[in-house]
């Protein structure tokens, strides 16, 4: 295998398309934005474009193709949504059904593309301001919760926002809002610190997605909007038919993360 | 007539539906924002609202309707689209056909609203750092010129930006450029500043909308992305109907200009 670490955003493109990569992308064309994907068919698109719009914490949008488009024109200028993530996932009526490695004999003239912003991105930025991230020291997938917080609904899709956790040291809390708040197309600032119980999350030990990380003592629970929301709300939504990335497989852009940032 | 500078935005939407006011709204409110209307039948929603994702400088949206809704779920709580704003204009196949005050009677189910913010909010701000606004000194309209920048198009959207210019002395342009970066929102940072004709402008004196303006010795022209663009991609359009503001005849939300900005 090739040094794939090192490797460029479209090297690693072509080598997922040419099926030499199906793991998880994390790690991979560090400096880059990776980005969540949903498929869904044209009739699911104007109501999910407005759900976006309305809820741009938890689902940050970095791209939407027209219908029966596959190649992208801001992300990167050589890729084909239909090859290029590892692995994907096909629902119907909002029930997994099976976990394919590209979708090209699946395509449709009726598809449209949503890709989103995702926390690799603003992650990256905590550590090089040396905020430690305590589910990637652990070498395990960040903690997720679903909250009480409703989002705010569009046409068929509703529900209540997901949230990543992570446990920061009192003294570094400030700077990881601001450090996030220049990301606001990666989930942005944090939407809620402290108290658990206040956003309807009983057990911190028992997340609802991802793994369960140490926290420290003294150390401040810090709450993101979550990716996992569109996805959440999609499958309740129980479309005929939608396409979603598996998770951590994510699309690899030309963007770096800095050219992502506000200021 | 009552003392409508002081009173509430809420206030001044009764006395605009009830036939009181119809001028134009800059000036009243102050501190609260004000909004851009653009309402299109609902087959071109899908390839409107992707042009403004596409184009969050010139087509910052700040609410969107679903198809047949006209009341306000964030911009405000208790108003009617149909009537809230002074004078309204009807375009067919992109030609201007009348101009109205309100559209109760023309309403159909299957229209969808956008909202957009409005460089009020950010003049605001201009202003409150000292920064002062030529065209507001000179009680005109603000200079606005058609680029040679095009917009990203979005189904049968497309077309130049048009960017609206306010003359800066050289030591207040970073500021100037600082304070608008909070207001993504209401069009953000400059798109550029200095050099006209590098962004195709001939001709500063002569504007293709509002008035022209003095520029002082030594100042620089910074131009930020303009609410008319989105109007103008839509008159180019051609959709079989389409109802707007008329220019200056916004729409008064709820939300102060602080609310909106990004830190």
């Amino acid at each position: 295998m090739k040094r794939v670490n090192r490797a460029s955003p479209n090297e690693i493109r072509l080598l997922i398309r040419r099926g030499g990569w199906d793991r998880p992308t994390a790690g991979l064309a560090m400096g880059y934005a990776q980005a969540n994907l949903v498929i869904l068919p044209e009739r699911y698109a104007f109501d999910f474009l407005l759900f976006c719009q309305r809820n741009p914490k938890p689902c940050p949008l970095l791209e939407v193709l027209e219908p029966g488009k596959y190649r992208t024109q801001f992300l990167a200028l050589d890729a084909d949504i239909r090859t290029d993530i590892p692995r994907y996932h096909l629902y119907r009526k909002g029930k997994l059904e099976v976990t394919v490695k590209e979708i090209k004999n699946l395509w449709r003239a009726d598809f449209v593309t949503f890709l989103l912003g995702c926390s690799f991105s603003f992650e990256e930025a905590l550590l090089r301001s040396r905020i430690p991230v305590r589910h990637l020291e652990e070498n395990k997938n960040v903690p997720m919760y679903i909250t009480n917080i409703p989002c705010k609904p569009a046409g068929i899709f509703h529900g209540p926002m997901v949230v990543s956790m992570r446990p920061i040291s009192p003294e570094k809390v400030s700077r990881a809002v601001q450090i996030t708040s220049r990301y606001t197309s990666v989930h942005g600032a944090p939407i809620h610190i402290g108290d658990p119980s206040a956003i309807g999350i009983r057990n911190l030990g028992r997340p609802d997605f991802g793994d369960r990380v140490k926290i420290k003592k003294g150390e401040v629970p810090v709450f993101w909007a979550c990716g996992v929301t569109p996805q959440a709300v999609v499958m309740k939504a129980k479309p005929d038919f939608c396409i979603t990335h598996a998770p951590g497989h994510m699309f690899i852009s030309d963007i770096l993360n800095e050219e992502l940032a506000n200021l």
